[in-house]
């Protein structure tokens, strides 16, 4: 089954919005073994919207529209689906009943005309029913092509698609199995990643695709397999895995495709009954950040100072002033005492200390736009008990606090492997 | 001048990474009046960029295609590019001599063949030298339609459109102007901001396009014009949002498109010479990290404390444990202490506190998931040197997360404004 993707709205044409509907409605039709074929972003014209459905007409089986169903003016999905489908829009009683629910009980003000015409379905429509918003989802059929409407608000789309979209596709449709497994390295480029595993790769069998996905510090090797007898790609993918693993395990940190390095982390402190907390200049609170966007976090960190000022850092963390006026704040000896200060503060097993520049301007130090310390308190006896690095990470300022984070991250996974041992 | 922007990339129609480079080069575009017909993502396979390349040709005056260039086996837009223009590949002398410098001067590593590959482009293609990578940008033109292509690790891509693509665009071809002017609301919903402005709405001339961007709490309104004449443009929207501020300047907080409110935040503090500082639980560092992403923020951001675990609420900002135990860590009362502990600690004028349940689970307090309390601390003598307001975000985390920093922000950025009149 191919599936095409289309998002209306100028906002993603000029670039004011990034698309992100489009990768959530990808990856859950993805797993379900359906194949995207293109993911298209439209303006919001009745002509752009009319040749686009006629373009896909035939072409796919199934086409996933958002965007277009507000309330507002500019939201003329829905009568132009109704026009491509020779239809007309009809009161549908249920969608009304949920809105006037919504706006009356929840919103507590009275309804409006404009609200009430989001109770408006085209005739042929099954109506997708959209628990937590005004606009409904439209399950539309022409020949051999099935069109869904989702409304582009982003947690409307996905209770549509995880509640209504997916289960109906898994009812209706025969799919083939698709299964992927991501390898995920680090400190190699993508070059001299491809150059030792390029035997290997040559003797990959015909239904296993490869991709490289290189990010700064990081190799992502992606692989898919394709084929009607799930247990076939599963023993397939594991041999290479495995015999891929034997060729590159040194770089080699982890294997599930959405696995970020803080869920990596979590999973290593939890087990291991460790925690950590963060002494933070340069990055600016982004490690505390990520490190509690994951759900249970609290069971491993502890919280976080965000030393930006050299008060913070000399007042709350204990630098000595000394230190810095000898050293500057921008220095390894700062953010050895930073992760020092701080590991004495929030009582925990680790610590994670960035001091930097992170630009554009040349700040209260000497060092070079880019450059950046990081330092780990450990809970090993000295000398082991701090680690520190220096780095240059250039420019952009956003590339710098990312780079940062993520090495910071990697070297606390590299530390917590090494204790493990 | 009609452009459409093509991704390749398997990782994007799978879902694995969100496309965030056609939004740069969109904007990048947009800004030099080219009007973006479509955003289309492709699979990296020959047949269907083959067919991309011949839908698009003379249908678009230009195309810009990212993805495809790098050093690996799954990396094919080079090779198609050159049998969709029946041209072959010749080794570029400056490209493999940028290559070479790249590799062995600053990786310190000896060239390989896949490296010294990079340098093969069609020899019918003006090259775009890529100074931050070792792929080339490549224009070629057919007929009526020019062809570029680019790298897809982001910051080439990026530097090769600011520094080739668009001031060969400049140079070479006129384009009509369009101006964007973007008002920023906040506080009512998109059904009712479309009712109280859609006489004025009724009312735009036939050349400005009007668009909603609702996103949670708040309601962009993006005006459009598009014609000859900058001057006449620039009035008639001037007028226009003159006229829309006399309907709606209750609920308008900005007019820049790019504008966050960190951004605004941090105009207003460097402006007015205050400070501010964070005590974040719920939000786990991310109000520190949105307000440090700002170049310059070190002037008016102090620093902050990530008090996630209770330990660090009572020890480092002096929150009583009897009101921990009497009112339960998600508390108003919790709340106003970590903001007035915080100011003590870090000396600044406002300081932002959020302690709250973002989920899934419940946590060490009674309160519901999506619970959150906001304070706010201020300069102003007391009782007005503190504010406090409770809000229900519902779920999932990431979205209880990023509604209290927004929350957080307004709240903030009221309280500044009210203290300046």
């Amino acid at each position: 089954m191919k599936a095409t993707i289309v998002t209306i709205g100028d906002e993603i044409l000029i670039g004011q919005i990034i698309d992100t509907n489009s990768a959530f409605i990808a990856k859950s039709l993805d797993k379900i073994g359906i194949d995207i074929h293109e993911v298209i972003s439209i303006s919001d014209s009745r002509d752009h919207i009319l040749a686009t459905l006629k373009y896909l007409q035939n072409q796919v089986e199934l086409v996933v529209i958002t965007g277009g169903l507000g309330p507002t003016k500019d939201d003329i999905t829905k009568k132009t689906l109704c026009d491509y489908f020779e239809d007309e829009l009809v009161v549908n009683e249920q969608v009304l009943a949920h809105v006037t629910e919504l706006i009356e009980g929840f919103y507590k003000r009275p309804i409006s005309q404009i609200n009430k015409d989001q109770a408006l379905v085209p005739s042929k429509a099954t109506v997708l029913h959209n628990k937590v918003g005004t606009a409904p989802g439209m399950w539309l059929k022409k020949e051999n092509t099935v069109f869904v409407s989702l409304p582009g608000v982003p947690y409307e789309m996905k209770y549509l698609i995880e509640n209504e979209v997916v289960p109906k596709v898994v009812r209706e449709y025969k799919r083939p199995f698709i299964i992927h497994k991501t390898v995920l390295t680090y400190g190699q480029g993508e070059s001299l990643v491809a150059e030792r595993i390029e035997a290997w790769e040559n003797n990959l069998p015909e239904f296993i695709k490869l991709a490289y996905l290189p990010s700064p510090g990081r190799v992502r090797l992606r692989l898919s397999a394709r084929g009607t007898d799930e247990q076939v790609l599963q023993n397939a993918i594991e041999e290479n895995v495995d015999s891929l693993s034997k060729i590159i395990g040194d770089i080699i940190v982890g294997y599930d495709e959405n696995e970020t390095l803080e869920v990596i982390l979590g999973r290593l402190l939890t087990k291991n009954k460790m925690t950590v907390s963060t002494a933070e200049s340069c990055t600016g609170g982004k490690i505390a950040q990520l490190l509690t966007s994951i759900p249970g976090s609290s069971v491993y960190f502890k919280g976080g100072v965000v030393s930006y000022a050299t008060e913070v850092k000399t007042e709350i963390l204990k630098v000595p002033q000394e230190l810095i006026e000898k050293y500057s704040v921008v220095s390894r000896e700062v953010a050895i005492e930073m992760a020092l200060g701080a590991q004495k503060l929030l009582q925990t097993d680790y610590v994670i200390a960035t001091t930097g520049n992170a630009g554009p301007e040349k700040g209260d130090s000497p060092a070079e736009v880019g450059t950046v310390f990081i330092a780990l308190a450990t809970p090993n006896p000295a000398p082991n008990n701090i680690i520190c690095e220096e780095f240059h990470f250039g420019q952009p300022r956003e590339k710098v606090i990312d780079r940062a984070v993520n090495t910071a991250f990697e070297m606390l996974q590299k530390e917590i492997l090494k204790n493990l041992l």
